[in-house]
């Protein structure tokens, strides 16, 4: 398990030069489900780079990835679920506040995950049996905080609509903030910058928090209180799991 | 006025690590007007620390800044404009995401802005005679983006509110994005990650931007399309004034 947790760490920088390098080069833009829902031939070439890597390495694992059908089930087997760039809206806006998101899986359990921020340079990876660190800086468990004292992360959408009493529950907290893109802000609950993030999202976009997640005392689940189902994009919480009651009494579910 | 520029730089790169030094200590909190308007010790001395240097540099000029009772007419003599942590609730939190702002003004006229993201370490400044740049890179004016290409910073209450209609306009972009501070959000639209920035400010949250924005084709104004008052807390847009037309077609106004 070191040699793949190892073999990983390098393959998300490979991939970061990747896009970089891409970056300069004039991007064709597609409209996937909607207006605001993007892929480049970046997101798709990025993806590409990343299995074949790692078929090249380990020719009998599996692949969850965004684009394409590439949907190995999560319970069968040796599955690398792969997010070549998360936060595709900033990738072409902003060319900055994006993501890409690996984790790896073994029979359905979360053996490790490595969370991206390529253009400022913050790797947060562990889970499983590895500590988590972003960068050299060790990430210790959450600690309890205030809710008045703490901002929660909100796909804008959820927020305006006041899903699941989202909106009350982040009013109770010193307010919200929208950043556009899961794997940013999941890792900015973990580095407690947010308390928790609430989106509605794919099984690529939460696979390397969940694991990452669990080391640390946060845990990821529907508002039903169920575990995501790593099949279709589900309206899911990440939080503390420590302040679920609390966090609850607030939330119309 | 190059030797008060000057100053002004090197007074604003004093002052944040003046900040960073008083981080490591614990934060005396106060809340404001409401739950979410926090004032720390730090605010308050950063700005004496402001305050100080430029009146011991130039004991005739006026201030006009965010914390105590120091609000000096814009329109009257030479002007410092001083928000010494805007962002107060990131700066707290997050210990990230928060900026140090400057604006000079003569007799009410613009002569120069900084917006200093402390953490980040990026340096917008310019306006009036001098070319904007971000740290070393010369920043061009705004150039011609298509709206459903671009991002919308907003404050959440007005976008929760659809106050204006600005709701309706964030839905014809690609999307809102809510970072918790005037200064970094604006900072992001001369840069071009934001197209415009909508909020609910005070005169020292758009004073820099205001000088520095001209300088790049951008405009702050309400929306009765007046110029801000500087004497009032005020919901404005900060937009590149060419695209006003087509902006207004969306809102209500």
């Amino acid at each position: 398990m070191e040699d793949k947790y190892s073999f990983a760490k390098k393959l998300i920088k490979e991939a970061a030069d990747f896009i970089k390098n891409k970056m300069s080069e004039s991007l064709a833009i597609q409209v996937k489900s909607k207006h605001d829902d993007l892929v480049t031939n970046v997101d798709q070439e990025t993806q590409d780079f990343l299995i074949s890597s790692i078929l090249k390495h380990y020719p009998n694992d599996y692949i969850l990835a965004e684009e394409g059908e590439v949907h190995h089930s999560i319970s069968d087997g040796n599955v690398w679920v792969i997010d070549p760039i998360d936060g595709t809206v900033n990738f072409v806006v902003q060319k900055n506040h994006f993501a890409i998101m690996i984790a790896y899986y073994e029979e359905g359990i979360g053996r490790f995950g490595l969370i991206y921020d390529v253009m400022n340079d913050l790797l947060l990876s562990g889970g499983g049996s590895f500590d988590v660190y972003l960068n050299e800086q060790k990430i210790e468990p959450y600690r309890h905080k205030p809710l008045d004292r703490s901002l929660i992360g909100c796909n804008a959408g959820l927020y305006l609509n006041n899903d699941y009493g989202v909106t009350h529950l982040i009013s109770h907290s010193l307010g919200v903030r929208i950043y556009g893109g899961a794997g940013i802000s999941m890792l900015k609950v973990m580095t407690q910058e947010l308390i928790a993030y609430i989106s509605y999202i794919q099984p690529w976009d939460y696979a390397a928090a969940l694991v990452i997640g669990q080391k640390l005392g946060y845990k990821i689940q529907t508002f039903e209180g169920r575990a995501p189902d790593f099949q279709r994009r589900q309206k899911l919480m990440f939080f503390p799991e420590s302040e679920w009651k609390y966090f609850e009494s607030y939330l119309d579910i």
